[in-house]
């Protein structure tokens, strides 16, 4: 199957314990969409300036993601400048620039209008309903967001969520979207209004995921090397739609799977600063990873 | 074999969102011992007031807790009163009434002094270190401790720490212990000071345990319902060291299944205040939260 994603492509300015690096490539739908491409075909529905370099474009048209659906708009491409003090958990950010993404009115190609998986990443809920009604029924609507959203445009947001199969949120922004600070009792609250699964991002802690069956939750990958925490939830997104488009979409086990990918994946995201680690990831070094994985989680048949 | 918690005997005073209730029946070594008795024989050391009743008394001993290394002197019981707000994440203390808890100099009952596994509940680590003196050659030593004597008695704790196994904090006391943010870099710093094992507590989110053999981690049982976190960490330490008294204290095996009921144990402590749902486990009661545990779990063969 093939997977849609909407996001931002963007110049990131990062400051962290481990290095700072000026204007490398960033943005949700660029990280979404390069962990999507080690699974699956990808289109990549986003807007840049005059100023990005046709070299980022060659380098995501070799991963096999059609970029026809980028916008070159007149003006500069979105940038964000930020840093992360040593318990790298929050992004504090120093600068915004949003340049040409203040513009952007998500065209969806002929040819991505038949996607299977649509993944709306964290952009304008408006934008996002925008961008969904020019799919032909796709199989499954998965959408990421954040706490701005969630604050500043609840009503939009909610709109929104009735069209998605699939919700992607960290625990801050489920406490957020419910005013429920338990956040196993948040779950049904948010699958009632639309999404009838939810995947619950905890950074270093794991992740949990609710879904028709009931309830799953895996720990992270414990790492000592964090390098740059940007771009971890957004690969773990893309990761996940990835791998559901190798599935029938049914099995509870095909989700599971997903999920633990998208948890590898994040892992190694956040151990390079940009694309660095991310972009070398194969089936063989994502093997590794779950065999480690496992390793680290020697749940017993008794106890 | 045969355990021994040195901890205190408290009245605890609790407010949640789930209801208040005075004066009931708490304490680091209650927990602990409580907790330990549902796999292990017992010793308790610990000190009350004349106010503390016999009831109390035999209910541990009912539990074969044995309870001769309780003193009761002349005064009122230690009282702690506080209370949770919705996150349930944090104790917030109203009130501390130290009481016979000042003049508390463990006495280690003959019988208890050839005890296997050694407990040093959260009390000032030179009481620990007097404790522990009294004890012939134990197999195994096992230490809580909290952020006040990690800020205030740190070159007295190292101390302590010199003779000690098996350390069990949470992530925030790790942090504080070494100064270094990510736990995973923090272990090892601490191993460096005595305890050739370490299990970090993170609430919620589970626990990671590090020994000779590397680092394991596992999440927490997902729970609905949360209505006294009292107890928890002290719940888990005794459920621990409890299941490692039934171990030979070499497989790592036996760690890790004494580390995940000491997870279930806590996570059964919780949902009622005080002892109510800790003293009703059982061996049954355990096998059926574990059973739920993996189906939370259910990592694949293969991804």
């Amino acid at each position: 199957m093939t997977v849609a994603v909407i996001g931002t492509v963007a110049f990131d300015s990062i400051e962290t314990p481990r290095g700072n690096h000026d204007r490398i490539l960033g943005g949700s739908g660029t990280y979404a969409s390069v962990a999507a491409s080690l699974f699956a075909p990808v289109h990549l529905i986003s807007i840049v300036g005059q100023d990005f370099p046709d070299s980022h474009i060659a380098f995501l048209e070799a991963r096999g993601i059609r970029t026809n659906g980028i916008t070159r708009a007149q003006g500069q491409t979105f940038h964000w400048k930020g840093y992360y003090t040593a318990d790298m958990n929050q992004a504090h950010t120093v600068q915004t620039d949003l340049n040409v993404l203040l513009e952007f009115d998500p065209l969806v190609p002929p040819k991505a209008q038949t996607a299977d998986i649509v993944f709306l990443g964290n952009i304008d809920p408006a934008l996002q309903r925008r961008a969904l009604a020019q799919f032909v029924d796709p199989k499954l609507v998965v959408l990421d967001s954040m706490n701005y959203w969630i604050q500043d445009h609840l009503a939009s947001l909610k709109e929104t969520l009735k069209h998605v199969d699939l919700l992607i949120l960290n625990d801050q922004e489920i406490r957020l979207l419910t005013g429920i600070d338990n956040v196993v009792q948040a779950i049904p609250v948010v699958q009632a209004m639309g999404p009838g699964r939810v995947i619950v991002k905890k950074g270093e802690h794991g992740a949990l995921m609710a879904g028709p069956k009931g309830l799953v939750s895996f720990p992270a990958l414990p790492l000592r090397d964090l390098v740059d925490p940007t771009g971890a939830g957004d690969s773990f997104a893309g990761a996940i739609v990835g791998v559901l488009a190798t599935s029938d979409l049914q099995d509870e086990s095909s989700y599971v799977k997903a999920l633990i990918t998208g948890i590898l994946v994040a892992s190694a995201t956040v151990q390079a600063f940009s694309l660095g680690r991310l972009e070398q990831l194969d089936q063989g070094a994502i093997s590794t990873l779950f065999s480690s994985y496992k390793a680290h989680i020697p749940i017993p048949d008794t106890i």
